[in-house]
């Protein structure tokens, strides 16, 4: 199996009562999401759980045995409804350490702002063994403990951290894709993108409907690791939308 | 146990490659999070999963066994990629069957619409025995198979069903919840912060960091079903952060 041909999957825990009351909108699916996809890796499943010890262990040990990574958003802050260190260090059977550049880090952000106190030391502690992923905006680090990593819960600090990772995790072939929209009602076309999708093995083709101003349409997303079939297969969608007297939106609508 | 103090749990599945690719943003686990809030339920856990039959039945089968309701949302349109009625039969273990109300309620949708094709009947398809939920906006049912609810992807769809079942769910107190706002960083309150939750043994405080205009506060998020703790919780909290010479803001910032 050549490099190219082997799928890297990742899976996400997001972590956090305020996402399952409903409270605060996620932001780090998709964002990650994004990212993974740019690495050449494919997010194949996200569970979101609540702040609660059995549940983060639950999820962490069912995902990360059946993919490359495993990535968690939130959790790692200093108060006391931040567990996830903790859980994840129970989910691996390792103690929980402060890591002495974690604490360094912290020593130097809080200098000039009131000092390292016990809560904000919280944010030193990590899985026995685990790296640090720096963190710009405030301090205190993620954490890679084997194949999981740990992010914050926001997003923008998330991205910092992610970015941090860019270009660091093994990956495959990229997963291209194309979009063609069409001011059309997807049940009209349903057989032909089945035909379409059929006659272009490595494409998998996605209908998205949507409604706007007033008028119904769909977004078709072919997607395949073979640039030169997802070109012929988003040609001959287009061409056949065409037929039908329907213009295909290359790019989507 | 009086109906008040029994909790009742459920649990999402948002089905969509395209949830997984980074395209789209999810907006259902926050609008139906909201919904089961008012109706006096808890979600418990959300799985996103790919429009892959095996992971959905493993998802539905784990998830309706351990809560009371399980929702289910995207891959009940017309086309190649809508597989849930199908997953979802097989995880129950039924056949799939054209409901005849469904296909009357299409019947007339599509009656000046081009009329009812093949994939617009795959619409009317459901888990043997299942009842409908109504559709105001675009004909097409959802479906509710024992305890689990299939909803649409769409979001705009999925509120008109939620609000389709509003009321006809059996739930239980509902958790009330304040929120205190305050322009402090949470390390520095973080052992105020878990005394107050000890000290009022109904509550849970979430605390939620943020930055704005250039400054660090952070919303703190009191939970409970008992409003007269909640009260005195939030009161104390407040109390004690004032005391700090902080101001606090009822509802947040």
């Amino acid at each position: 199996m050549t490099t190219e041909s082997r799928i890297y999957t990742a899976a996400l825990i997001v972590i956090g009562d305020e996402i399952l009351s409903g409270r605060t909108h996620d932001k780090n699916i998709a964002q990650v999401a994004s990212w993974l996809g740019v690495q050449g890796i494919r997010l194949k499943e996200v569970r979101v759980v609540a702040d609660d010890t059995p549940a983060i262990i639950e999820a962490v040990n069912t995902l990360r045995a059946r993919n490359d990574y495993l990535f968690t958003t939130g959790g790692i802050g200093p108060t006391h409804d931040d567990i996830t260190v903790d859980a994840i260090a129970e989910a691996l059977g390792v103690g929980v350490e402060v890591h002495p550049e974690a604490r360094a880090i912290l020593d130097g952000y809080y200098e000039s702002r009131g000092g390292l106190n016990e809560a904000r030391l919280r944010m030193a502690r990590v899985p026995s063994g685990a790296e640090l992923i720096p963190n710009r905006y405030t301090g205190a680090p993620g954490i890679r403990s084997g194949n999981i990593f740990l992010m914050a819960g926001v997003p923008q600090i998330t991205a910092g951290m992610l970015d941090a990772l860019s270009g660091t995790l093994e990956g495959g072939a990229l997963l291209l894709s194309e979009t063609v929209g069409c001011w059309i009602a997807e049940s009209e076309v349903a057989e032909l993108l089945a035909s379409t999708e059929h006659a272009h093995p490595s494409c998998q083709i996605g209908s998205y409907p949507f409604w706007k101003d007033g008028r119904g349409g769909a977004n078709f997303v072919i997607r395949s690791v073979d640039a030169d079939e997802l070109a012929e297969c988003s040609r001959a969608l287009a061409g056949a939308l065409e037929a039908l007297g329907k213009p295909a939106v290359a790019g989507g609508i």
